[in-house]
């Protein structure tokens, strides 16, 4: 059997150690392990070691590939550890750890370099396509990760199954990095952070807002027509409300610390279910309100390590399309699930998001033995499951399942979303809920006078808008489409003479609500046509002489190119059908 | 000088005692003021008297007012006030509590009846009008409101000067307790409490939150259009935002107990101001880009005592539209709190709400004596205070000026509105701040070139949007116009055969955005009529075979009454223009 990539990468991070002590003898290797994307190792060097060292040190990998045959596994005592890695106290202080586990002490050894390893390298080095690897950066770190300790040079590389697949990866980096949403966040002056306000609390400015509001706007009004209830519910409540919801044991170790009121304990709310629970049970309900979709766009606070936070992405409050959907029975509970994922597939098409391509189903199983993790129904779990493995079949997309991925109170079907940089995460979920019924007495009376439990899915349709406006700006470059734009059209007047007319056009527009902006300062025309295009604003209007005379405009377009003089009245009917049609 | 109505209301409260005592001797008087609207007195009975006595005790205030001359005033030593009131534990007790302060103990005598009293009463009796009073309502209060203390009983009557403004006002309290938000919030499934939830925090159904959604939309959008640039910030904030903003002292009151986040403390924010601020902030700005008029719907959250919770006036939570505008001087200042009120004004026309009945101006000036309260600044003072006056001077509406009711930071305008109870109370606000830009270092680069401080006008639109949504219920008594209208249209088949064409008239309107409903349950069509007549529904819709062969509907208004048969087109139409221009 060929070896795994993993095991490719770790070997090629013993090469990287081998090469680098032979061009530094006495630098001291410490660890070094295969990642995502490659593989690391961290070094105490003497010297300051660039990354313009790169190609030396890559050449001597190749070198070094060549002769090398496997790796020789060694078993040693912890004495003859200590020999061969006497002066390198990293090496010593992982030995005798390891001994006092009163575990096995193994070296393995390729040529002349031999490392203190667990196992897991490739059978043959031949395997290893010496062009499928590529050393990227240099950087700091700690030993062993603690600021406390010495900081170590770390010495990066990517590494692939061959020279394609590495240089594809490259260059997918490069983009990803020039759409990276923290980058063009700023750019574009969408969003802003504020060291006094707090880490991971994003300020967004007059443009992020725009696109928030038009993608809240989008969605609020697309559920409303498909049968959801749009409610606003509290963002605090009493700690009593996530005990009774059952919540609180699960979720503890992500929520804030309770605020005092008076005698009672408030919570910053970690998600919506039980606040559109309490509504649900406002007034006795009968079959005929069932399905119930109690919609909201709700603020949510969960806790995340100030290390993890970046950009729209980890923050530490965020605003999810959520919904939770009352249901009368496991019938009714999966064609909900089914409205839901059109729903989903709806919006992700409007994004020009595709199914297979950028998003793909995963299935969450429970685990019936893990009861601590998962609520208790083995008769529960397995009918829900197969509910939603039939709802899955029936769409005919391919799926994965995976066990131990539900939420405690049920399987759910994830829609995994992959990012510019090829990174796959779950974007939204459709959650299948037997529990939450009966903690909170979700009943109603059955068309035949009976009280019965209802069941609830819990849904999502676009997810935390601060995720979905993260990967729309990667997604998108920045290059938002029209109906997103935080600016849809800037008029440019060549001359000051033109202004007038330039100011009855932008009047013309801001008339069916399209956001448009006048240039109208005394600035060359080179200049603002530059500006238009470096906000990636969809489309200019030129106006001068020539233009006034017909009532028209040089259209020009961000997407299509010029597009010529068109008259006022098409060119106002143009891009506000394009913005209705969001197309 | 003719006796104010609060000497005759404290008047009152003796002869409402003396009558009590010639019925029930034995009763025990023991406090009983003069109140907003009449006045009260406390007794310690030993049978129970209900308000069925009224009557009884009425007539014989009216017999005692008779043969009253005016109020005798007579000094007493200690000594001589215990024999007196011996037996009578309550007035015993207040008795020693004066005498201790070392104050004058001070009987009025009127008729038989003596009682402890600091004085304020009319000259002469016969200023009261007899039928300008009535006893209104019996109800348990605790000595000295101690819930440690006996329960007492508490009579209280109406009193104004004459009948007619005793009718009057008689009136308007019941027009006020039936239109009341709270229980027309319930009546019509607006929004609900929960008490696991909390206090304070209302749930928002699918009904109140469809009129909160239009209501936010209507003002975002209208702002929008006056050159408001509408952002997103965090609910919460580092404490130290709120030290550096130094509303820290002056809000700490009113503001919840700081949330520790790893090693930093989290406030739940009570105001918008210092995160506009830092907005602001994250660029150099140019004179160029101001005024900058920074919006948000921001929620807040400041601490109220669960007593004084009270329906969607008094909550622990709200979502204020708010703005800050940071301005040049004080000549762009002064021009952008003119553009503020006329915002308000065309808010406040739309909701059909008038200045002058309904609302008025009041100017709430600093109070250059109190440094501790007010920013020690005079000159400042001065000068905001006269710009503030010429605005409001300019607008020819009058308007009164009250001392030491401005914020710290600078003087104010208030908008103070009558509810329908009558009570006046401040709306919305706008505020000059010569203070903020000091401490925030609010800058820009004026056109010569020279970095210049700014001044900030702090206002809100429609304020917190749940006191709106609260004043407008009792306005509209329910019946919100079209626009705001939870369920604007509802469809009604005569019989079940005319299900169809019904279905199809209501894609019509839902097309067009209006909010329609079709009630196709096979329930006779009065019972139908009945359910749309008590939810208020601007427009019912009958529907049966006459209608049907002509593509018409029965077209019934809430406010016009029964518009007779109309064509569909033409009823969609007419429904769609209303909604637009909002009338």
């Amino acid at each position: 059997m060929a070896s795994s990539l993993e095991q490719k990468r770790h070997s090629l991070a013993h090469l990287l150690a081998a090469a680098v002590l032979e061009i530094w003898p006495d630098a001291k290797p410490t660890i070094g392990p295969a990642v995502d994307d490659g593989f690391y190792y961290d070094f105490d060097f003497s010297a300051t070691v660039s990354e313009k060292e790169f190609p030396r040190i890559e050449k001597k990998m190749r070198e070094i590939l060549k002769v090398w045959q496997g790796f020789e596994k060694v078993e040693v005592s912890k004495e003859e550890a200590e020999k061969i890695f006497a002066g390198n106290q990293y090496k010593l202080e992982l030995i005798s750890e390891i001994a006092e586990k009163g575990e096995a002490l193994t070296l393995y050894k390729s040529g002349e370099f031999t490392d203190l390893c667990r196992g897991g390298h490739v059978e043959n080095c031949s395997e290893i396509d010496p062009e499928s690897f590529k050393l990227i950066r240099v950087a700091g770190a700690y030993w062993r990760g603690d600021e406390k300790n010495k900081m170590l040079t770390r010495i990066y590389g990517f590494a692939f199954e061959n020279k394609a697949d590495l240089e594809n990866y490259i260059v997918m980096q490069e983009e990803a990095k020039k759409r990276d949403h923290k980058k063009l966040g700023k750019d574009l002056d969408l969003f802003v952070f504020s060291e006094v306000v707090g880490k991971g609390l994003p300020l967004w400015t007059e443009k992020g807002a725009t696109v928030r509001r038009e993608l809240e706007r989008f969605i609020v009004d697309e559920e409303i027509k498909r049968g959801y209830k749009h409610v606003y519910t509290p963002d605090i409540a009493k700690l009593d409300l996530y005990k009774k919801s059952g919540h609180y044991p699960y979720y503890k170790d992500s929520m804030y610390a309770p605020i005092k009121i008076d005698d009672e304990e408030f919570m910053l709310r970690p998600m919506t279910c039980p606040h559109h629970f309490e509504l649900y049970l406002s007034k006795p309900r009968s079959y005929k309100e069932l399905p119930m979709r109690i919609a909201e766009m709700a603020k949510l606070y969960r806790y995340e390590q100030s290390g993890e936070l970046s950009g729209l992405v980890r923050v530490r409050s965020f605003c999810l399309a959520d919904a939770h959907i009352i249901c009368k029975d496991s019938v009714q509970a999966g064609e909900e699930v089914e409205k839901a994922l059109d729903l989903i597939d709806y919006a992700t098409k409007v994004f020009g998001i595709k199914l297979g391509t950028d998003y793909s189903y995963r299935l969450s199983l429970g685990d019936r033995k893990n009861t601590e993790k998962y609520f208790d129904d083995p008769q529960a779990w397995d009918l829900a499951e197969e509910e939603l493995r039939k709802v899955l079949q029936k769409r005919g997309a391919p799926f994965i399942e995976v066990s131990a991925e539900a939420a405690f109170y049920g399987p759910k079907i994830d829609i995994q979303m992959k990012g510019v940089s090829g990174k796959e995460d779950t974007a939204f979920t459709v959650q299948y809920d037997f529990v939450m019924p009966k903690r909170f007495g979700l009943m109603y009376k059955d068309s035949d006078g009976v009280e019965k439990e209802a069941l609830v899915i819990h849904r999502s349709s676009i997810g935390a808008i601060e995720r979905v406006m993260a990967f729309l700006i990667e997604k998108y470059a920045g290059a938002f489409p029209t109906w997103l734009a935080p600016v849809q059209v800037v008029i440019i007047p060549v001359r000051e003479n033109h202004n007038d007319f330039a100011q009855s056009v932008l009047e013309k527009l801001q008339k069916v609500c399209v956001r448009a902006e006048l240039m109208s300062q005394d600035e060359n025309l080179g200049k603002k046509v530059r500006a238009a295009k470096n906000d990636l604003v969809p489309y200019m209007l030129i106006i001068g002489d020539k233009e006034i005379e017909a009532e028209s405009a040089t259209l020009e377009s961000r997407d299509k190119g010029n597009l010529g003089a068109m008259k006022i009245a098409d060119i106002v009917n143009l891009i506000k059908e394009e913005i209705e049609e969001k197309k």
